[in-house]
């Protein structure tokens, strides 16, 4: 099991497969006051009903949060709910996790699913970083210790080994994704540029490609469970120092081509 | 000068800067009914003059079409109107030029800016690609012959070294725009993405960085001029095959890392 120290953490897209998996076993890892914000669009819904019964068993852990990463007002509304919660510690890790796939090629795309599908997976992340920033630069203060880590205060997008320019002639033919491929390469300059223009400030980015998963998204064929998935990344998130500060790695801890 | 032995030629932002030194160049190279479509946004517009009169020298060869990328409906007006003129040759050559910048990191980037430049950088060469793929379908029927060049079926999708991930460290603190770099190599990935999709029909896509040239994009401290890039990127051009299907290279003809 990880050991990872971060003290308060946020997680999109929390309420099933990888972001859900997350939580439940975070809430396993001992920490005081460990505060862990379960972020989902519709909380109260049929589709959030796992996490809300995992929340019950352990209410002062996890916090529930309305955020729709397709929506600007409810990451703000989120923002500031969270921030009531956080005082002087700030946040430490953000794990952008939410996202959408269709599985089309170009053709077949249509402009309206290009638009949604940027909207949840560079829009969404792009927004909930602005929006969370100011917490992460509370969290470096509250820290006082030099260096970058995820227990200090660190954004870890996930991604995917289909937005490897390098691979896709090799995953492409495989699992055909246009839209998600396109959007998810874009998160992924988003990170390396975020990683170049929070360096002063000590707040560590990195791309987290979580394996091919035996999720919705991934779909039957996948390779891995959920289990094995997030306890990798979990491992390979507490070991993260500035040396992976914009890094693109998988759950292994191996670095990826871009 | 290149050999281009392209027929029918389309080139997106034609009214200045690069796209309007590519139909410059390309006019002053014979060959027997060459047609080149310079779209621009607004043909009758003071931003267009140097391409009118440009046009009003050769109108048995530049025809200037209305193309706004950020509007769907314009794009799809611009392929009927195109296509009449196409006949049973086909469209050989569709170069994506036109594109937006901004410089702004990711927090000074507002969420209109990044909606706007992946409107023009993304979903412009995605809905023209789109809408042009049948005429570029009908040149490759027309050509007879195997293999791919730019000569037959191709779209090149004006890039950028700033696009590159690999090399984002070097480029990004000295040039910051982020909504660009990000927009770019997404754009990135649709080329090569489009590069496998298309690879069957034999129609190739390849994406050229242009160098740093002096342009209003560019700046005043770019490297190179605009005659420079352009007869590097009609050489390189004129020598592309299946090869470098899906390639990211420089005017040079240098192949850029991811």
């Amino acid at each position: 099991m990880a050991a990872l120290k971060a003290r308060n953490i946020l997680i999109t897209g929390a309420n099933r497969g990888l972001g859900l998996e997350m939580v439940r076993q975070l809430v396993e890892i001992p920490y005081p006051n460990r505060q862990i914000f379960a972020c989902c669009r519709d909380p109260d819904g049929p589709k959030s009903k796992d996490l809300r019964e995992l929340a019950e068993k352990h209410p002062k852990v996890i916090k529930i949060i309305r955020l729709d990463v397709a929506d600007a007002n409810s990451i703000r509304e989120a923002a500031k709910k969270v921030g009531s919660l956080l005082e002087k510690n700030g946040l430490n890790l953000l794990v952008n996790n939410a996202g959408v796939v269709k599985h089309t090629n170009l053709l077949d795309t249509s402009t309206e699913d290009m638009w949604n599908i940027f909207d949840a997976n560079v829009m969404g992340p792009f927004t909930v970083t602005k929006e969370f920033i100011p917490y992460l630069r509370t969290a470096v203060k509250a820290s006082g210790t030099p260096g970058m880590s995820c227990d200090k205060a660190a954004v870890i997008n996930v991604s995917t080994y289909a937005a490897s320019l390098a691979s896709v002639d090799k995953t492409y033919p495989h699992w055909i994704a246009f839209p998600y491929n396109v959007t998810k390469t874009a998160l992924n300059m988003m990170t390396v540029l975020a990683a170049i223009d929070f360096k002063p400030e000590e707040i560590l980015f990195t791309a987290l490609h979580p394996g091919w998963v035996k999720t919705e998204l991934g779909g039957e064929g996948a390779m891995i469970g959920v289990r094995e998935s997030i306890e990798g990344m979990l491992h390979v998130m507490s070991g993260l120092t500035e040396k992976q500060n914009g890094a693109y790695m998988d759950y292994t801890g191996k670095t990826l081509p871009w």
